[in-house]
Formats: structure tokens, C-alpha cells, sequence
């Protein structure tokens, strides 16, 4: 096993001995439901392939799934019930404690744990190179980690659902390893992060906040820079548009086009519901732009946005401009062609976890511009923003909350002196990118970049690790 | 003014460059309650002197009070009444946002901002040299700060009183300067915490959770490792003890003694009570040892513990070993000879702020051992403890949260490659030094400690710097 005190440059050392940087699989989803409504952005796609169906990885992935009870509210002393916490543990080639076995954790994000645990390959193919035990804790609120006994009620109202934040879930990681740590009398083995997209935010900022309860974090695809006014607000849309633009133009300008074409629908009962349908497949098939098959989001061929456009340049000269685009869909939505119909919206109250803490705390600006959007012309309000989210859910955002209790303003200056072991990893092809760490801030707050990179899976890397 | 990119480095050198180390004059006060009830240890005296005494000190520091409306709970989303919290803010010198002009930041106690403001010497002194602004924020639930309109609204019970903790008033202090500076465009002026004691505790921990709002921090006489198992139990009582042995150590063989008295005493009503007034002035003492008369916790001559020890020891032979305790206490309670009669207890509710901190989260387990402390024999027992919280409060403690949370175990392997700008001073004759970082933890997370040193006023410190 490795010199425990190198474990993390070993890590960092193994990520850029690859040629393609490891970004585990990326959540980053669109926020596009407040282009053409003001409902509160998501995060984590509603159409989300069914993990159901994703079997073959469970088998390959073996883990016990045990429940830890937690604080309802970490940070006050209101008489609140626990709530039984899920984790997922694999100890099958930990080095144990005397051996000071590293522990590598993966930090839950917004959804079910079992899905991020099946399609993050990356940190169960090294473990055994580190002697590493294997932890996935849930996220609060997700998967069967739900307060007040049953998602119903948890989801119930403003009040219940008021515990579903960032720091609650970051203390749950730190009082669920601490104990764990303890019972294990492995106190002494290091802990080292993991975790992309809002998974990669929280695993930067846990390392950031808890630096006596992990030694350091690879935070793949982290948009932490996404709040406020750090970066600019057009960020996100101009880079999904650019990778559609750089598969062919013309695809491009279909698309773009189909504003113009939406006007003209005036049947459609939910033209809304259409618009959101379709600008998130292109939000997300740009986070998954990889150059193999995949299936994490939905089954997907290689090259995704290469197939959509070739589907939409291909049809024959006069298609209408729907027809195109619903040729093109399909291979987000159905590519598998089982589908007989769509279903546009599958959670019509609109009540799920992203929702909420995007209309909190995880308030991210998002306007598309007029020149280098193929989206329709949006300018992120807050005003009507903040309306929606009283409308939705009885609650006033906290804009700039993000920024003051984890810093991202002027980054740089802050962390250059303080803190150490944080990976931020990103592909510029992922429209996440744009609002992440791109460069490197100290010595040992590094960011790994592929220019032409989407978010890369697990599979690839290992290959290039077994190569070298 | 000088270069702020080297503004921290020249605070150490100011005061590493003076003889007697700075210490803003502590609040530290004791935990024994505990030794003969089982109520919650206080961190506060409630015997301290009344700051309306002290017109003549706020007339030297002149200071704006202003109020900022906060959130009651920043760490979830329910619907409560915000809160005015005081701060006091003086720009006088203040070099302005165009010169990057710091921030001196006191991070307010256990009590009344102002009487921490008035007793807090070199933070007004110092200012001048650097343009600085100082900025006292008061923490919540203490002085003028409390949430649901009132003080007794605030400590009604256990729901009302369930947002006092120390991770909400760092958010409290992090908003605050955040909005501060924005209003003020002097978001590039450096911030740098103060704090002594409990106050001293949250500086060194905003630094480390907030590195992005401060740059760095003087957190002095803070026991951040009186927690948990990280310190021995006895340390605190024995540093006491020593204090007393060694001004004589026939004073320190009568008030051990005491406890053999105490024994006999079966008709005084309230034995518990007379035993805790007696123990804090002892323990106070200790904190306020200082070479020069001081009117912190009470008006007190010079090497206050000396004179105290002299009266114990100056009783003709024959005299009552009550009679020598109480000719040595009222040293404490009435050197000026102005009271007529003591009031044991003040606050018979026993419901202050520091009690209910202390059975919340500031869970401190303290002992005294029966060679070296001459207070009486006593074990911590959790069990008993979290008793005494539930009877008074309806609050089980939390002992494990503050290590969770802010860390403080194996605190070097922790913080030698993270985080910077931190300086612990203290004195070793303070018996809070114990559970202090007393040892350099990196080439910017120093200790400066003096051996012989009590916390040292600010004026001495002031003194010696003039004269180098």
C-alpha cells in the first residue's frame, strides 16, 4: 500500500498521468425551466434514465447499503426527529486501520446514491490500488435518505422541506464518517473526497469547511463559480450552443430557429412544457457529449450531438423545421426507439429536491444571449425569480448565501494562501465548465482542463491508467 | 499605510516585536458548576462588574451602534422573524475603500458587545497605524442582540433559545461584513479577527471556515481544545490550583482544606451555591492575574492572586480556615469595600446564554484531581451532565459536534498543510493556556506564549510597542 502521506499527490499523480482527464459522470443539468416559465431551475434531469435498468453495473459494483440516524438540523437545538441517512459501504479491499487504509467517499448528490454509485466507475476501479475503502453516503432528501418518515412528508411544505441545504448535507458527511471513523477505531485513516457536478461542489467545499475530516477532494465538473455575478450569466447556454455549432452550423441554426417556429404554436396546450422538454435534451446532451456509447442520463450513441445533427442536416430539403427537430430529439429521448410516446412533464407539482435548493440557496443567473445562443433570448430576473419561488414554494431565495458561506468571489485571492488538495477537473466541452475552477490557484488547488473534453467516463481513464 | 498584501505578516510582527505578548483580557471564566451540581458550567462570570462603572473607557473609544437585520437561522429555510443584531463601528481612521483600508473585526462574546469593546485596548489602538475601520458585531442572543423582540421572549424555553450557537454567529459576522462591504464598495479591504476567549475561539475558527470573508486572525487565550478527550480533564483546575501554589503554598493547603470544612457546613441552606461563588472567584482570579490593577471582571489590585493569598496567610494563628477563605475572597468580590452584603446568585434561572451553550454544544468535560487541585475531588460524568441539561434546558448536549465541526483533534496533522494567518496567543499562568494551541501548527498558524504571563492588557502590549 501506498505512503499514507502521499496518498493524495498519488491520486492527483494518477489523474494527469492519463491523457483524458477523469470527470466522473456529470449530474449538471439544465437551468432552463425559467427561459420560458418561472418555475425555479433544475439541476438533475426529470427524464432521467430509469436506474432500473442499470442492473448489470449493480452486479459489478458490490456494496451494503446501511442507514446512519442524523441531526434533522445540525446547526440548531430545535427537538427535531433523525432521520435515518443511507450509505453505501464496500470494505472488501480496505488495508483496515492499522494499515491506516484510506477511505475514499463520494459525496452524494441530488438524487438516488445507488445511481451515482453505478456510474462512478473511477473511485471503485482505484480503491483496491489503495487498499481504499468505499463509501457513498445519500444526500438528505434523495433516494430512501428522507426526514419525517416518508418522501411525502418531507416534501410536504416549505417547513419540512427548510433542512434540504448544502451545509446540513456537508455535516451529515462529517458526523456520519467521524462515527464511523470511531466505531471502526480507524480514526487515523485518511478520508479523501470524490464527486462531480453539485457532487464535485460539495466534495470542494467539505474539503474546504472539514479539512481535519478529509485530507483532500477531486471535485469533477463543480460549478462553483456559478453564482452571483462571478462569471457571466450567458456562460452556460453560449457553451451547450457552441458544442452543437461545432458539430454543424446548420444544425445550429435549425435550432435557433425554432423560436420563431414556437410563436407559430399557438395550439399546443403546453408550449411551455415542450420548450423545457426540449432545451433541456440539449443542455444535457452537451454534459454528455462523450465519444462512446453511454447510458447515464439516457442510452446514448457515441457522439451524441454529431447523431442529432446529422439527423436534423439529413432530412430532405423542405421538412418543416418540428419535424427536424423531433428527428433530432429522438435520439436523446429515444434512441433505443421503444418509446411510443413522451411524457413531457413527470413530476407535475414541480416538488423535487432541485427545485427547492435552487430556489434557496442554489441560486445560479442563467440568461441566454442574443448572438451566440441558439436558445430563445432570455435575461435572467430575479426579481421574477424570487416571485416564482414564493408562488412554488412559500420562500424567499438567498442569492448571495453561496458566496458568503463557501467564498467564489475573487477565488484566487482567497485561496492562494489557505487550503490545499483540491482537484477541480472539468472538460470545456461540458457547459458546466464555464462556471468552474479553470485554473490553477496554489501549489495544491489545482484545476485539470481538457480543451476538447466533455465530461469523460470512469472507463476511459482506467484504460489509459492500465496502458501506461 | 502599509502594503495590505503584507498587512497580516505585520500584526505578527507587531506583536511577536513586543516583550509581553498580547492578550485581549479574557472572559474565560470557569466550568464549575459542575463540581458540586449538575448544572451546565458557565464560560462568563455572572458576578462580572458592571460595565456602567466603566464611562470613562467608552468615553476613550468612541464608536457608532448600528443594527443589521439577520437571519435567525442561516442554515435552513424556515419561515422566522429576522433579528437586529448591534455592532459598533468606528471609521475614524479608516483609510477608505479606495486605499484598501482593513477591517478590524472583534468577534463579539458571551455578553454585552460594549463591555468587550471598552476592555479591548489594542484593537483601538492599533487601528490608527493600519487606516483601519474597527467593527464590533455583538453575538446573538447576548446584549442588545436578541431574536423574538426581547430577552425573555428569546429565553423562553428550549425552542426559542435553539439558534444560539457558535455556527450561526459566524454566519451572523459573515453577512454582516459581507453586506457591510458591499454597501461600503470596500469589498477589497482586507478583514482581520480579533477575539479573546470564547471570542478568540470564533476568530480562529472564522479564519478557517470563512477564509474568503477574513484574512487573518488573533485568536487569543481560545481554548479550542478544551473538547472532547483532547486535553486531560484535570487541566483546567490544575492550572488554577498552580496559580495559587505558587504564590504560597500554605494558601493553596487552606483553601484545599475548604473542602474538609465544607463538609461540616450541613446547615448552610445553600452549600452548592456558597461552594460555586467561592470556586468562580478562584477560577477568575486565575484569568485576571495580572501585575497592575484591573477592573475587567471586578476592580482588583495588582497580582491579584498574591494579595488574595496574603490574606489567607496573614490571619493571626488560630483563626477559622472560613474566616481565612472569606478574608481572601472578598479580595475578589469587594476590594473597593463598597458592598455590604454578597449576593450568592443573580441569576437563580440559571438560564444565561453561556449555560445553554454549554449544555448544547460547548460540552468542555473538566475534572479536578485530588493531588494537584485544591479544589474538591470531582470525575466529569457525561451521563450527569446531560442530566443537569435536560432538567434545566429540555436539551440533550451534543459533545462530539464541535470537533466535528471545527476540528481539534490531532489539530497539527490537520492544519500543517491548510489554511494560514492564524495567531494563538497566551499567557501559561491563564488556566485556559490548557486546552490553547500552544505550539506552531505551521509557519502561519503560530502560537506565541509566554511563561510567565497572565492575559496581559492591551495597554502594556501598547506600551512596549511604543517604546521599541
Amino acid at each position: 500500500m501506498a505512503d499514507l502521506s502521499l496518498l493524495f499527490p498519488i491520486i492527483i499523480l494518477i489523474i494527469t498521468s492519463t491523457t483524458i482527464i477523469f470527470t466522473p459522470p456529470t449530474l449538471a443539468s439544465q437551468q432552463l425551466d425559467h427561459l420560458s416559465s418561472n418555475r425555479a431551475p433544475r439541476f438533475l434531469s426529470k427524464h432521467s434514465y430509469s436506474i432500473k435498468t442499470q442492473q448489470e453495473e449493480q452486479q459489478r459494483y458490490k456494496y451494503e447499503s446501511k442507514y446512519f440516524y442524523q441531526q434533522l438540523d445540525h446547526f440548531s437545538f430545535l427537538n427535531l426527529p433523525k432521520f435515518p441517512q443511507r450509505y453505501l459501504i464496500n470494505t472488501e479491499h480496505w488495508a483496515g486501520p492499522e494499515r491506516r487504509g484510506p477511505i475514499f467517499l463520494y459525496c452524494g448528490n441530488e438524487g438516488d446514491i445507488e445511481w451515482f454509485a453505478v456510474n462512478t466507475g473511477f473511485v471503485w476501479e482505484i480503491a483496491p490500488l489503495f487498499g481504499a475503502m468505499v463509501l457513498f453516503p445519500e444526500h438528505r432528501y434523495y433516494g430512501e435518505s428522507v426526514p419525517f418518515g416518508s418522501r411525502e412528508e418531507a416534501y410536504k411544505n416549505a417547513s419540512t422541506l427548510s433542512y434540504l441545504t448544502a451545509e446540513q448535507a456537508l455535516a451529515d458527511f462529517a458526523v456520519l464518517i467521524t462515527d464511523l471513523k470511531r466505531n471502526l477505531s480507524a480514526q487515523a485513516c485518511p478520508v479523501v473526497l470524490f464527486g462531480g457536478s453539485y457532487g464535485g461542489m460539495l466534495a470542494a467545499w467539505m474539503r474546504l469547511k472539514y479539512p481535519h475530516v478529509a485530507i483532500g477532494a477531486l471535485a469533477s465538473s463543480a460549478p462553483i463559480l456559478q453564482f452571483e455575478d462571478i462569471v457571466p450569466p450567458e456562460t452556460f447556454y453560449n457553451l451547450v450552443s457552441n458544442d452543437f455549432k461545432r458539430e454543424s452550423t446548420s444544425c445550429f441554426n435549425t435550432i435557433k430557429g425554432l423560436t420563431k417556429t414556437f410563436h407559430l404554436c399557438r395550439e399546443l396546450k403546453s408550449t411551455e412544457d415542450l420548450a423545457d422538454w426540449l432545451d433541456s435534451a440539449y443542455s444535457y446532451l452537451a454534459m454528455v457529449d462523450y465519444p462512446y456509447p453511454s447510458a447515464f442520463m439516457m442510452p446514448l450513441p457515441g457522439y451524441p450531438i454529431r447523431e442529432v445533427c446529422k439527423r436534423i442536416d439529413g432530412c430532405p430539403n423542405g421538412t418543416a423545421i418540428l419535424e427536424r427537430i423531433f428527428e433530432g430529439i429522438s435520439v436523446y429521448y429515444n434512441y433505443t426507439g421503444e418509446l411510443h410516446c413522451f411524457e413531457l412533464d413527470d413530476d407535475p407539482h414541480g416538488l423535487d429536491g432541485w427545485n427547492w435548493q435552487a430556489c434557496t440557496e442554489m441560486v445560479m443567473p442563467m440568461s441566454s444571449s442574443h448572438d451566440q445562443s441558439m436558445y430563445p433570448i432570455y435575461d435572467f430576473n430575479y426579481s421574477s425569480f424570487q416571485e416564482g419561488c414564493w408562488e412554488e414554494f412559500g420562500v424567499i431565495p438567498r442569492p448571495r448565501w453561496i458566496t458568503t458561506e463557501f467564498g467564489g468571489q475573487d477565488i484566487k485571492t482567497a485561496l492562494e494562501t489557505f487550503g490545499s488538495n483540491i482537484i477541480f477537473s472539468n472538460g470545456l466541452l461540458d457547459p458546466w465548465s464555464g462556471g468552474s475552477v479553470l485554473q490553477n490557484i496554489s501549489e495544491t488547488i489545482v484545476a485539470l482542463v481538457t480543451e476538447e473534453g466533455s465530461p469523460v467516463n470512469p472507463k476511459v481513464i482506467f484504460r489509459c491508467y492500465n496502458n501506461l
